[in-house]
This record gives C-alpha cells, structure tokens and sequence, in this order.
C-alpha cells in the first residue's frame, strides 16, 4: 500500500466495560464508527452537513466482526480504515483495532462493515452523492 | 397513599454492566426512563404516536440520582414511577430501584427526574397535549 | 423443526434509538445477547450463578449481521434464539429481531453469533461446564 | 480563578445521538465522566493502575444534572472539570459541557457529580489513597 492507513485513536472509559472486566464487544462497533466518521471528515465529507445539503445519510448494512483478545479500562486503541469496495449506492470498509503493547501491538478485534446511502426520510437507496464518491473513490485506489 | 405505585422489571445484562463487576451508573437513568415510558404507555399515551398526532416530545431537563447499593448482572430490578408535580409543560416525577433479596428489599438508586414537553422540531417548550395532561393529573392525584 | 423457536420480546425505547429515528445498528447485539441469556435462563443456566459456582464465563468471539429493515421507537421486537452448533469450548446461534406488522411479520435484522467459553479470570479457552452442555445439545437436538 | 479549568473535546457521533435528533440525555454523565479520566490522568492518576496498585475505585454515588440545549451529530464539545469540595473517602466536582457556535459559547448541559473512594471487591468507603489526594488538593486550591 502506497500510503498510510488511516487511524484514530480512541481511549477506553468504564462506559465502554462490562463485568468482564474488558471491553464489551458490541462497543467495537461504536469505536469502528467513530473513525469511519472521522475518516470522511478528514476527506471532506461531514454527516450531518452531508444530510442538511443533500438529505442523504449512510446506514450500515452488513457487519461481521472477530474479536480476538479483550481490552481493558484506560487502554489506548488505534482503530484503523480501509475502504476496499465503492458501488452506486453502497461501500466496503475493513477495519481493525490495534493496542500498542510496548514494542508489539497487539490486534484486538477486526471486520467488515458494509455501509449503504439511503434517504434519510424514506430509507430508500439512493446514489452516493457526487461530492462524496470521488473523494472515496481517491482513497480506494491509492 | 391509595393506589398501588406504578412498576417495572428490568432485568440486569452484561450490556448494563461495567468493569466494576456492577451496573454502569449512567444506565439507571435508561432504567427509569424505560418505567416511565410504560407507566405513560399505561396511562394512554404513546410517545411514539404523541409525535405523530402532535409535534410534541417530551424531554429530560433536570435529573438527579442518588446511588444507594451495586446490582449485578442477572438481578431483577423493580423500578418505580411516581409523579410529583406536573404543570403547565413540564411534570416531575420520583423513580426508585429496587433489589428483592430473599424476604427483604434493597433500594439501590433514587432519583427525582423532570420532564418537559417540547416541539419536536424546535425543542421550544408548548403545553402538555389536552390529551395527555388529565391522565397524569389524575395519577397524581390517585 | 419440531419445536417451538425461543422467543424474547424486547421494546424499543429512547436509549435505543440514533438521529436516523431508528434503532442504532449496534444495539442489535445488545437485543440478541438478551434474548440468548434468557435462552442460556429457561436451560437452567444463569451466567452470574454459573461463574460463581465454576470460574467460567461466555464471551463473544464472532458476529454477523445484516440490518434488513429499520425498527422505530415504542415498536416492540421479537428476539428469536436457534443453536446451530456446540463444540467442546464453543457454540454458533443463529439469531433474528421481527416486528408484527398487523397480520405479517417484517425480519429486521439476522445473524450468527459465535460464543466461546473462557475462564472469568485468564480469559483461556475452557470446556463448556457438564452442568451447561447437555442442556444446549438437547435444545440443539430438539 | 488564577488557573485553566480543565477542558476535554468530546465529538458527537452517531451512537450519541437518539431519535429526537440530538444527544441522549444519559450520555452526558458518559461525557463528563471522560473528563474526569483525564482530569485524574493529567494529576497522575490512572484508574486502572490505581487499583491494581491500591485495591481502590472511584465510583460515583451522586449526579445532578441540568439540560440547557441541545446538541447534534458531529458537534465538538467542550467538557470542563472543576473540583469543587475534598473529603477523606469523598470528593465533589462541578462539569459542564459547551458548544462553540462560532463567537459565542453555548453551554448545553451542567451539574454536580460525588465520587466515593471504595475497596473494588467489597464496595465499602476507604479514604482515597494519600498518592492521589494531595494531587486533588492543589487542583482544589490552584
């Protein structure tokens, strides 16, 4: 890959615990979101600006996540971006959470998010909107 | 008092749960506002269909809780409703949780919570709808 | 299949709802795994008794999901729970949230959910309690 | 005040927000509590390594808050900590949240939180551990 993964990091707070003692898993979908929002913004794209300009938003359509060692309360998590697919209508994201562990980072927990445009009103598909789509597709191909 | 209080389970899930080993204190106030979504539900009023027929929501303006006792996870809450005031556009009510321990009760959280009610649209404060303000007038008064 | 699916109702309140005006994606998980305690509940199983009496905890090790049609507020959703699979430390659900619709059902959202049996303090893979496994393969069976 | 108050940003994003289109209410305790984190960690106190160290937690056992404004998806808050009161197993803190709309500062939320200084197995007040009450102390007095 031709340039950096985009990445935001996200601190673990006791909101974000369960009994367990570690993160509790459905919140890795949250972690995942706030740096697909993030990533937008940084390529120009801001949702809300997005829905009042257009009346579009972006609904997730399919999620599939592994979980593979837990994190705990006060942790720092570095949650990476990855668009790997752009149609009409929809996109492919995989994203990863990473811990630095001193020298090794370790890899917490990773997936496949699939995100669709729909009318805000109506939930009916609808095109991504041409102010949005280049700048994806950019950060596709390179 | 002449009428039994109004009340509603709640069941304590890992999703409830913090790395304390105990219920995340921010979620009593979903626990109560769950009771108090029935205990409207059960005087009539559908939130959900108030905003429909209406324009109006109701809205948190002023909470504060005091937090007695832990709960666990899979411990059977009883959460109560218990209406203090209600004016113009805006009610107060009293909310308790409640632990059953064998014979005895334990009361792990109490809270007074206000409420307002407000245009959907431009949050600005309007009347309580005609046909919802005597339902709680008359709970109050029960 | 030969009995009865399990079933959980689950209401949509306010915590549950994002500024779509529908039920935000992640609480899906949330919604399921209710459901499946009450499941793991009506086996004789009871996750907190289960980890006070062998040291031993379920987490979540996979999830997918599809979200096939929005759930709003005050909608009331029924969970449905189907064992596809038990191993010896692991076992695979199959999962929905349905609204009724007047006569018809809408399938919201589906998936398949992956749940490993660790130790509550080492976080390693263990064998499923002899006090659990017989109940799940007889559901599995049934 | 001869001193900054302590300021932390917290973005709004989507699992924030609930279908009155702006932040639910209880997550404000979440975003206050994250500035409480960071207010302890830039006095050198880690909660995580607090108890591992100590055998103590902070828990909070007292939350007053009033709802001013409203905010919406992909606001960047302003979340201030000021302590206000010291004791020997308890502390008081004054937070607010704030939204820059361009010159002007809107406040959106305010109030009171009690934290408890507690053994993390049995739950019962222990005084707060004297390597982190003098840290306290001089916020207090700064």
């Amino acid at each position: 890959m031709s340039h950096p993964l985009f990445q935001h990091a996200v601190r673990v707070y006791w909101e974000d615990t369960d009994a367990g003692g570690v993160v509790f898993y459905a919140n890795y979908l949250k972690f995942f979101e706030r740096a697909r929002t993030e990533w937008l913004r940084q390529l120009g794209v801001g949702q809300q600006a997005l829905r009042e300009a257009t009346g579009a938003i972006f609904i997730v359509s399919d999620t599939a996540l592994r979980y593979r060692a837990p994190a705990k309360l006060d942790d720092l998590l570095r949650i990476t971006v990855l668009p790997t697919e752009i149609g009409r209508a929809s996109m492919t994201l995989q994203q990863q959470a990473w811990r630095q562990d001193g020298e090794e980072s370790t890899l917490l927990c990773e997936g496949s998010i699939r995100i669709g445009c729909v009318d805000a009103l109506s939930f009916r598909p609808r095109r991504i909107p041409p102010t949005v789509a280049p700048a994806i597709l950019k950060a596709l191909s390179a």
